[in-house]
């Protein structure tokens, strides 16, 4: 494998799919004596460009963020019923965490050298201000992760 | 649910199921670029006085782990055949995510408190130097947890 592919080793985020994130994130805010957030929905096709699997996918994501350290924050999600990889997973493992996260920069780049390294692309997408990547990385590390770049 | 249970809201590990862990912790090394790190074994039954569901095990697992934040770790968890959460869980499902921690004080009223609010204990040990729980949160936060009480 080759070394240091993400030029970090800072985990920012652990996901989790849930089936109710209203409900879920209430009962994380009463765990850990916070507000409740206010829930973000991700962005429709003509603004994500979502391809799940190397085609388009209409897939959207309620999200709930909570921090839970100086650099890690917990994720709520709850995707809709359109193809993506938090549908598929939902659906055939449950509820649970889905992946973890770094911050990386030159996306297109840490796609391409991870697919070499038997690491392939499930799903990428456009956030305001950035943009993100799912990576099959159960082979080799035995988890799913997310790529963020942000502009 | 009673508010603020833990008293911190600091995510101190990832607990990850391994097969083999040496095999996986030096594919975790070379990607994060660092130095394979020396796997520890947990206590044999005398040390650690193991319970799990409400039992004495046995049970024992090699753990590895590596710094991915300022006050977070990704742990390895390689168990052995007795019985346990590691080895229910890894045989049930698989490699992957198994728990999330937090670090508290006073464990035997947090797992008390827990146990009131539907998060029932799974496992508990001894380590040189502190204590931990599994508590199964699974139906609530849908992920187990970890307490890790350090003397």
């Amino acid at each position: 494998m080759d070394k240091n592919i993400l030029g970090t080793n800072i985990v920012a985020q652990v996901g989790i799919l849930v089936h109710d994130i209203e409900k879920t994130s209430q009962v994380y805010a009463d765990f850990l004596g916070v507000e409740k957030p206010r829930c973000q929905v991700t962005g429709a096709y003509d603004e994500a460009l979502t391809e799940y699997m190397g085609k388009p996918s209409k897939a959207r994501a309620k999200l709930a963020f909570f921090k839970v350290g100086p650099t890690l924050e917990l994720e709520l999600i709850e995707p809709d019923q359109e193809p993506s990889t938090w549908r598929n997973d939902l659906d055939r493992y449950g509820e649970g965490v889905h992946h973890i996260a770094f911050v990386i920069k030159g996306m297109k780049e840490k796609i391409a050298v991870l697919g070499r390294n038997n690491m392939p692309l499930l799903q990428k997408g456009e956030y305001p201000g950035g943009r993100y990547a799912y990576i099959d990385a159960n082979e080799d590390l035995k988890v799913v992760l997310e790529l963020l770049e942000n502009d």
